[in-house]
């Protein structure tokens, strides 16, 4: 390959072209996300994407210099970038530079992030994936060069108003170290769109079991089996609904370095333990990291297939070397999964700098420590992929690290940031990135406070309150425990809308839960002009105001948390029907309206017109479709919950709609697919004088 | 070179080992800092250095891992480190990662720095250097190696109470890219010790022209000739002290990018401008970035020796070629320095991600642009450096990025940081690394928060009003302007002393602003327990104690500043005899003390002992030397404060001591050096009756 070359793209699915470029680079090269993670893009996915038009114009362009590739791809007009991996700050990345390394989460979106995700999307129907675990520098629009065709007009500081210190460019530049890589391009009518084929081509979305739909507590890190037992009785005698029960590291034999292995005074009959929560309903979850100590059984055997550096004094098992899979995957099989144990909170694999292995870590599968961090949570997440296959049981876990190609993995990505603002901005990123985000509850200061984070809970990946530090539970402050009752019941009823949303991921890509812009353009963030500060702002930078705490969850609810302290908010309803969830009130659309936020209601809005309206919930165990507006269709999916069958068709699909005349409701029901037991439908009108 | 050879080091100087490493690697190779600042060891200085055993028992050692460079230095015991450049958040560095990367301050500590310099130093005794412009990472002691000789004791998260997350390694490792580095070790009785020996290796410390020591102000961006005579005038008028005005981005016909010419309509006679200021005794400083705009005369000429981007519009000049360089001299020095310009405020060259060019920009030398960014503020200093020897006037100003190696340019450190701790710590972290941080005064928010800011730029490099932004005068404060005027005048009587202190930093290399714990290892950072908390500190990591609010100037003097709101303070006197600066009340040493702060007052205490307690002050015209305690010493320097004359000896140096007998004192002169005029001088017991 030359230089400067225009990259040949080839057309693999309808939306998707890819280039490789291989510039015989003798020192190190790295290797690519899809192949560390395993995984394959879903044809069957791609078998309903539309053709859609290669977006650029002008080819883009890759080109070596020293030791790095350069991509350049077009970029112009006023379009909007996105994605990048998890962010915090601010989801439009349009100008920003960002070096993505999986880092803990330092305070600042600087590209040191737990999903450092090298794939962005435009406003203007495309996205752009750099398939390679380098750490790769992206540089968003602001990079003019100096032979531009079209640079922009030179300001003057000194005298014009208008001077800004950012300018857009005529390309995105993006490097990276190495001299191999894949490059691939989507396109899409939306950003949605394009997201979903992104998520295709990693597999496709993951589909949790229901019961990871549930209630989850995770319980001191202290806990015996005996408290673990108790507590699970005290959710049953005050009539809350429990799921699954998280054990945090005081379960093993040692933790921080790991043993793996339960330890004999708290557990000292793991088989037995977990039989009884069985009986009891609930399943059990347990934390670990991956650094394991020398107590462990395995340790001997797996301390010649582990990198030069420890953590915590454990070895870091070389995840890309069968040898130390097929140990940690045996023991895991054995000690756990045998018993019943559901999944796994895989914690401390994001690359926390201060005690992870140093980037120059040597690994004997010849892996250099700098790409291992990059895909440590990938390899590991597919390892225990491989043992909950074998077994025909789903999973449904927390991960501390992502990247791309990880989304069928069914895991949420959780780190200890607790700011509302940044947590919303946290969550509605996944979306863009083919992750999962647990808007985790815990060390809450308030009664008000506690409701309002269990209301960001329900309609999430995953509720859970994490009381590993501090105890917490669904009746820590007795004045709400019927509010924290009635919105765990909430997520119950919505159970069949989310198992939708989640299939609608599995089979098509689309995210469960994404920012608003992603489906809504008008719901774009809106530069404010900067006001000048020597200290605070001396390039006087505007300011996004961005929507954050307003996001779609499945393809026509709207939530809008409410955060503590707040009586009143404003809800963006972007352009089209949007229907009230609780009383159907209509409401109209492109505007801006003002709400009062009751403590024990989570404003939720539904999108109604031709392709929405309609909400199947589950009501004492049948489907209530909750219909809005005069006319209206959604789907349904359903199938055992629990194992991989659904994926050679054991699942049932059908497409509901749904026609007013007069005060009553008529339904239909087009059976799509038919490989499960069919339910019966209760279709029922929300507003026009019923709610 | 083999692979985990043990490096070869050979001594250079006195307390100075230099191993070189060359593993022949075929990708780029990053040039060296002493070698891009084009710095030579100051000869002179290391005559009168003491040898000092090599610091290492085990020798260093290097590998080649890829495209990478690791060594490995001996680390252990409770040794604590320090150094790694400018710094805002904590001084001591052990168990810390960083990844040393000139970049704007981005809030957090993590390696993007203004002053990367890649260089520590251990309060055990020694100092390590690595001269690359690569960016460098340092592992600071807490990566511990699966074969390591020791390592620390597994302990168990869930049971053991004193499970820490960060642990002791045996080692220092450094990693960088390419295949050549040199690496320098210093040795030293104290940490002091040890920097000078790194500051002579850069040429020294530089010596500013007396008048670099006075009263700056810095003008607004919109100003013309006439408004800043006015202000000038106004100074005289109200006997405020004034040395230096510094004009900003708008005396340029254009800025941002730059023509570094005058604006015809602001400064149309610049000539006569600067004929008119020195006439008032008022000397100037031009802002400037090096980013060079279309308009400008050189523009076409200089365009093919820059790089591929621009910045603002602006080509980046390619300072490692000579052709670019002589064409921003040749106009500097035609339309500038002729006219007597001072010096300048060099901006926005520390590379701030968000507009300088991508790392993977070209340039026309073969320099790769992720190392230009590190060495673009050297080049230039060098550059301009060049210029005003040429003309036998010293410069002094400010710049906003440095790099190992430039201790001998004449310019102090800002940037937009303003909160009190963080700039405290900015400035001591400052001695660590060879370069000098300005505390420059801007929009305060009280007549109280004026006056300790002032008080901090007192004793400090430069005391400097920057009123770019918002218009803040000494006269801002109408209720506080006495005060402020004796502050300015503190300055102006502590001169003498100051510019000893430069002397010593010019000659020995000793940094004349320096952390408590440089010259006193009692004064180190005490961890505290830390408290675990889910969200805000979920580790439970200790937080350092660390003295920042007090630093010593030159060798006797110890500076507590107050900030706003504290009307009484702790000061911590370390072991030894310490004196109040303005009572002479003997203190003691080894205590903490409880001050009373009235506003007026800048708590300075003085060292005494028989090599202290000596302050030598300018008093209407003749010098007056402070005397505290029974007896001291101490020394006192003098050269014509504005040529380079003193370099091949025209300049006084003197030894003095005194002893007092009853209430008198007798002091004693001993003349070091006489190459310049001898000044008077007076002896002037402080304390014992007299204050």
């Amino acid at each position: 390959m030359r230089n400067m070359e225009k990259l040949e793209f080839k057309k693999i699915f309808p939306g998707v072209w890819r280039a490789g470029v291989d510039f015989q680079y003798p020192g190190y090269n790295y290797g690519g996300l899809l192949e560390r993670a395993g995984v394959k893009p879903f044809q069957e996915g791609f078998d309903k994407q539309a053709e859609t038009p290669f977006p650029f114009a002008e080819a883009p362009r890759a080109k070596q210099a020293g030791g790095k590739i350069l991509f350049m791809f077009p970029f112009g007009g006023q379009e909007r970038l996105y994605g990048l991996g998890l962010v915090y700050e601010r989801l439009e990345q349009t100008l920003q530079v960002r070096h993505l390394r999986c880092d803990h989460y330092g305070g600042k979106d600087n590209g040191r992030t737990h999903v450092p995700a090298p794939f962005y999307v435009s406003d203007a129907g495309y996205g752009v994936f750099i398939d390679s675990a380098s750490v790769i520098s992206f540089y968003m629009g602001g990079s003019v060069r100096k032979d531009a065709k079209n640079p922009p007009p030179e300001k003057n500081r000194g005298r014009d108003a208008d001077w800004q210190s950012a300018q857009r460019s005529e390309y995105v530049e993006v490097s990276l170290d190495g001299g191999r890589a894949d490059v691939y391009i989507f396109g899409g009518a939306s950003m949605a769109d394009v997201v979903s084929r992104f998520n295709l081509l990693s597999g496709g979305g993951c589909l949790p079991p229901k019961w990871g739909l549930g209630m989850w507590q995770r319980v001191n890190i202290k806990y015996s089996a005996e408290e673990v037992k108790q507590d699970a009785a005290e959710f049953a005698k005050r009539g809350v609904p429990l799921s699954v029960i998280g054990l945090e590291p005081g379960w093993q034999s040692n933790s921080y370095p790991c043993t793996h292995e339960w330890d004999a005074e708290r557990f000292p009959d793991p088989k037995e333990f977990l039989r009884e929560m069985s009986g009891m309903g609930v399943r059990i979850n347990l934390w670990e990291n991956l650094y394991v100590s020398k107590s462990a059984k395995i340790y001997e055997k797996l301390k010649p297939y582990s990198g030069t550096h420890t953590v915590w004094g454990g070895v870091a098992p070389d995840l890309c070397l069968p040898e130390a899979r097929n140990l940690m995957m045996d023991q895991h099989r054995r000690d756990h999964v045998a018993y019943g144990v559901s999944g796994y909170k895989i914690d401390e694999c994001d690359g926390f700098d201060s005690w992870l292995w140093p980037d120059h870590a040597e690994f004997p599968s010849g892996v250099a420590g700098v790409e291992m961090r990059q895909v440590y949570a990938a390899l590991f997440a597919r390892a225990l992929d491989g043992l909950y296959r074998s077994t025909n049981r789903r999973t449904y876990g927390l991960i501390r690290a992502a990247n791309a190609g990880m989304s069928s993995f069914p895991y949420c990505i959780y780190n200890d940031c607790y700011d509302f603002r940044q947590y919303m901005t946290g969550l509605a990123s996944t979306g863009f990135t083919g992750a999962l985000w647990c808007p985790e509850i815990r060390g809450v200061k308030s009664a008000e406070e506690y409701v309002r984070r269990f209301q960001i809970g329900c309609v999430s990946p995953m509720l859970m309150i994490n009381s590993w530090a501090e105890r917490v539970t669904p009746w820590s402050f007795p004045e709400v425990e019927n509010i924290i009752r009635d919105v765990i019941k909430l997520r119950e009823l919505l159970l069949p809308y989310l198992y939708t949303a989640f299939a609608d991921y599995r089979f098509g890509g689309l995210p469960p839960f994404r920012a608003l812009c992603m489906d809504f353009s008008g719901a774009s963030a809106t530069s404010q002009a900067g006001v000048l500060d020597s200290t605070d702002n001396p390039y006087a930078l505007g300011k996004m105001a961005e929507i954050v705490d307003q996001y779609m969850a499945g393809r026509s609810l709207m939530v809008a948390p409410v955060f503590t302290g707040n009586t009143r908010r404003d809800v963006f309803l972007p352009e089209g029907e949007w229907y009230d969830f609780y009383s159907g009130e209509a409401l109209g659309g492109g505007k801006t309206i003002s709400i009062d936020c009751p403590l024990e209601k989570l404003p939720l809005f539904v999108r109604g017109g031709e392709k929405g309206g309609v909400i199947p919930t589950m009501v004492d165990g049948t489907v209530s479709v909750l219909c809005y507006g005069e006319k209206g269709s959604g789907s349904f999916y359903d199938d055992d919950g629990l194992t991989y069958d659904f994926e050679s068709g054991t699942y049932y699909r059908a497409a509901l709609s749904f026609v007013k005349k007069g005060g009553a409701v008529e339904g239909t029901v087009t059976v799509e697919h038919d490989g499960y037991r069919p339910v019966p439908f209760d279709f029922m009108p929300i507003g026009n004088g019923r709610s």
